[in-house]
Order: structure tokens, then C-alpha cells, then sequence
């Protein structure tokens, strides 16, 4: 986030390429999963992912972004063997996935990537029925494809993951509509909600390439790290990112009073700013376009879009630093620049 | 259902006395599982499972019927060692939950063991996000406390079955309301919502006590046909049985217009009950209890009462069949007379 705009460009398309290559190396375990699931749970599943639309027809939709495969592929690599990565790569997405599609319930979101949610198309209950089964899917994977000692280790982890995600989420829904969160409640929240997951994507990793105890503890930690940095810039681009590259509209955290860190940066500041902020996010009315563009402004003169850019950099900065020497590869690089320097 | 009634008092006696031991012999482990989840999942989950009420006092409900884990503990005694059961008993029990807290919330149903739903006391949200969690906790018992080897393989039948489990119930909520469902149909869908995972919880026993392939299938099939018998008369229930009994309204399954076995062959016969069935069945509104009453007659006057006793004692026939002659134990003979014979 402090580079030129040349730097940018660049990091951006490494880690653009890094991706491509992470989510072609999933793709035939993915799919294998997804079409071992009975009709019409597949049709369901491959709509999520972006295979086709909501009747089986060729009109791919955005896939996701792959950046836990992507994790798990770069750190196996990194630790010199990433030949053995693609079941934990594509448990690391099933098991995010399986969270998408209940938060997308649970929030009420409409759409994602795009389009609608599968809960839109095909109503709550198959929703939850799908993030269930990719739940169990993602697990017999790793039965099915890693010796007996590093599956039990993978699944140990992932489950432990699911767990946390699951009070991250919990933490989540509660913080909504509140006004007394604070910056470590906040953090403690986003740990739960992201940073996990990335950790244990990059100790799978490593665990994958028959890395050691130590090894797999650091890249655990530059996973966690890197994680925190994600969800800040996701919670920035989540009140200034561009509509037309994130799918959702302006403002959108904004606009259903969320308690992200540039917000509650900003609630819990002294000032005019912030007073107007909290006055309004106490208020039940919904907010128009232009209450919201307001609220953005109040966000950011109140200090929380500054300080979240600044978390944001320390998250990556402690990222990197975690990396051992040997293995700072310029792929892991890039993903990591890639992750603060996104726009979507 | 064949027996007398001292023969039905003396056997309901002797299930009940397994079915209490299971219960004592997998609550530590459940306990420390559910203890282990942050709040408010914590008190959820105890609420739940009949521990406390829901402000965590001191003021327990039915607890459940603990069959799974009986299972689990009479297989794995039948071949010869109990020892090692606990885990696999608690993870499946933790499963068996994790299925009903999201079944509740698919079906909108209100009460469970006489209580109100967690859906119902603490949002759609928290129910889900319990669910998930103890599917996580089922997991990683099993990791914790098996050999690497037998971990991996109850870990992945484990998720098989919820993957069926999955299928089933998507089966059972789009046969709401449906008119054309076969028995064959019904069979297949009972299977995955109920069958599969007796038949697991008996193939977990033997292999948590070290049991050779060809008796892990035997008792597999033992479980399987016993969870069909299971469904059965739990349909024969959801229709004929007291409510003091159940804790549900009389001819619950009717008020909803579910494919039960005693429905699905009544809708299938010829005749004028038949035809009677099927045009309320087609109707929306809200049945009246005298109407409800009829239905149920209706159902006994086409044939559907009798065919399922007649499928439950053929069920259950084939599971004693299944059992090996050296494991068929007074302790599993129990178990399997008390599903044909239980009254709620």
C-alpha cells in the first residue's frame, strides 16, 4: 500500500498469475468433489463456484479468488514440495466455501461474485444442506488422498479452523447494529473470521511438503498474519471499494451499520466526526445513498480509514517477517502484496 | 411388535437399561466437547443436549434417546472390546445433533424433547453456527483419540455418511408436499436420513474395538437395518403415537403433508381412502385436528398402517440376520427390540 503505481501494476499481475495457477492446479479435484454430490446438489454446488448458471448451462459465472489454494500451493512449494498439495489446497477451499454459503444466509446477503446466492436461487434450506456437504467433502478428501499421520494432523487443524470460524461468524452477528465494539474485540473477531483459516491454510502447506514442526508454526503464523491484513483491506474496500469491481454496492458495511476496523476506529474516536457517526449507526432508519456517502466521509475524517490503512501495512509487514529466510519465495511475495494491494 | 405385552415390558426394560448406560458412558467426553465451545455456543449446546436451561440454571430437559452411542458401545462389546468405544460414540452423537439443530431450522420445527428449538430460542443464525460446530467437535474427537490409522477410517465414513445424511434430507423436504413419491423413493430417503448413520455408529464400534473387515460389514448392515426399522416407526409415531409420549401434536406427519412410509403406500393404493388421502393431500390450507383424524384414518383404511408394521418387522428381521451368531449379544438383541417397540 505504499508502493508506486508501476509497483502496483506489477505486484498485482504476479500475484494475479500466482492465482490463475493455484485455482488450475484445485480445478479437477474441485469438480471431482462437487460431481460426486447427487443432483441437485452438484448443479448447486458447481453455480457457487462459477461453473455454470443456475440450470447446468455453460454461463460461468466470477470464480473466487483461490487465495487459500493459492496459500496452500506457495507455501508447499516454498518448503520444496508442491506436488503433494492439491488435497489440502482443495479442502482449504471446500471448507471456505462451506462458511461462505452459511454466512450468505445467515448476513442475507444477496449476491455474491456477481450473481445470486444460492440461497436466492435455491432457498435456505438447500444452502445449508450444500455448506454441510462441501463441510464433509472437504474432510474425506484428506482421508482419501494423505498418509494416515498427515491427514489426521490436516483434519485435527481444519476442524479446530472450522470452530473458530464458526465464534468469528458468531462474533460477527452480534457485533452488528452495535456501538460499544472496540479495536481488540474487532481483532479478536477477524481472527476468528479470517485470519484462521489463511493460517491453517499455510500450515497445511507445509505440513503437505513434509515440512518440520518449527516450519510449519512459522508458516502457520504468516498465514494468520497475512489473514488480518486481508480482512482489513476488506473492510476498507468495504466502504470505499468501486462497485463494479467488488459486485456489491457503495458503502455496502456502511449502509447495514457493520463494525469493521475503519468504523470502529472512528466510533471509538473522540470528536465531532465521530459523534455524527455514532448518532446515526444508533439510528434505525435505513440509510439513503447520500446518508451512506456521509457516513464515509464521517469514517474517514474520525481517523478509521488512516488507521486501518496502518494495520493493514503492520499485518503484512509482520507477515513477511515471519517468513523464514529460506523460504520467501517470490511467490509467496507477491500473494502477500497481492492481498493489501487488491481492490475486490 | 410381534411380542406380547410382558415380553414388551420385560424387553423395553432391557434397551432401556443399555440405552442409559450409553448415555452415562459418553456424557464426560460430550461435556468436555460442548465445555470446550467459546459462549454463547456453550450454553446452546448444553441447552440442547437437555443439560440446563437456557440461562444455563440448573433445570434439564429430556435428554435424547442416546441410540447411536448405544450402538456404537453394544458393537464394539460384541466383538469384544467397550473400551475403546467413548470416541466414536461421542463423535457420532455429536453428529446426530449437529444434523438435528439444522433439520429444525430446515423444517421450522418448534419443539425438540418438549422443549423449544435452539432455532427457536436463539435465532436461525446461532443454530446453524452451533450445527457446524459440533460436526467440527464429532471430528476432531475422533483425531484426538484413535489410532492414526482407525481415525482416518471412522473419520471418513463419518463424513460419507453426512454426506448422505445431506442427500436424505434434501430428499425429504422436496417430497413435501408431493403426491407421486413410490416406495421405493421413500426407502432410498429414509435410508440417508436415518439408516446410514446406524449403520455407521455400528461399523465405528467394531472398528474402535479392532474388528476385521468382514465384521465391520456384518455389523454395518446390522445398523443399517436397524436405522430403517428405526424410520418406520418413528412414521408410525409421527402419526399414531401419544403425544404425551412424543412431545409432538397428534398426526404431526399428517398436519404437514409428509411422505411417511404409512402415507406413501396409502397414496399409492387404489380405492376410494386412497383417492380421499390424496385429494387432502393436494389441498393447501391448514387441516383441522378432525381432519387430521380422518387423514390418519384414512391412511389405517388403505393398507399404510399394516404395511409399515409389516416393513419394520421385515427390517428388523434382516438386521438380526446381519449380526454374526458369535456377537449376537443379549446387549444388541436389547437395543434392536426396543426400536420395533419404543413409543416415542
Amino acid at each position: 500500500m505504499s508502493v508506486d503505481t508501476t509497483q502496483v501494476t506489477e505486484v498485482s499481475q504476479a500475484g494475479s498469475a500466482v492465482l490463475k495457477r493455484a485455482q488450475i492446479e484445485c480445478d479437477p479435484l474441485l469438480r471431482k468433489a462437487i460431481g460426486s454430490l447427487p443432483e441437485p446438489l452438484a448443479t448447486m454446488g458447481g453455480y457457487h463456484f462459477g461453473w455454470w448458471d443456475a440450470n447446468r448451462c455453460d454461463a460461468p459465472g466470477a470464480p473466487g479468488k483461490s487465495i487459500r489454494a493459492a496459500l496452500v500451493f506457495g507455501v508447499a512449494r516454498a518448503c520444496g514440495n508442491g506436488g503433494d498439495a492439491m488435497p489440502a489446497a482443495a479442502a482449504v477451499e471446500l471448507i471456505h466455501n462451506f462458511t461462505l454459503l452459511h454466512d450468505d444466509v445467515m448476513d442475507g446477503d444477496s449476491t455474491r461474485r456477481g450473481r445470486a446466492t444460492v440461497w436466492r436461487v435455491w432457498g435456505v434450506n438447500n444452502a445449508i444442506l450444500l455448506g454441510d456437504a462441501l463441510h464433509a467433502l472437504a474432510m474425506r478428501i484428506l482421508t482419501e488422498s494423505l498418509r494416515d499421520t498427515v491427514a489426521v494432523d490436516a483434519i485435527a487443524r481444519l476442524e479446530q479452523t472450522c470452530l473458530d470460524l464458526c465464534v468469528g461468524q458468531q462474533e460477527d452477528c452480534s457485533f452488528e447494529r452495535s456501538t460499544n465494539i472496540t479495536v481488540p474485540d474487532y481483532l479478536r473477531m477477524a481472527a476468528g473470521k479470517t485470519a484462521v483459516l489463511m493460517g491453517c491454510a499455510c500450515a497445511l502447506g507445509a505440513l503437505s511438503a513434509g515440512a518440520d514442526a518449527a516450519t510449519v508454526a512459522a508458516m502457520e503464523r504468516f498465514g494468520y498474519e497475512l489473514g488480518l491484513a486481508f480482512q482489513i483491506v476488506d473492510d476498507l474496500i468495504g466502504i470505499w471499494g468501486d462497485p463494479a469491481a467488488t459486485g456489491k454496492p457503495a458503502g455496502n458495511d456502511l449502509a447495514r451499520r457493520k463494525a469493521t476496523l475503519p468504523i470502529v476506529v472512528a466510533l471509538n474516536a473522540d470528536g465531532e466526526s465521530a459523534a455524527e457517526l455514532a448518532k446515526l449507526y444508533q439510528s434505525d432508519h435505513a440509510m439513503s445513498a447520500s446518508e451512506v456517502l456521509h457516513a464515509a466521509e464521517l469514517v474517514e475524517a474520525a481517523g478509521g480509514k488512516q488507521a486501518a490503512h496502518r494495520y493493514a501495512d503492520e499485518r503484512m509487514h509482520a507477515a513477511l517477517t515471519a517468513l523464514p529466510e529460506s523460504m520467501r519465495s517470490g511467490e509467496l511475495v507477491a500473494l502477500a502484496q497481492l492481498v493489501t494491494g487488491r481492490d475486490k
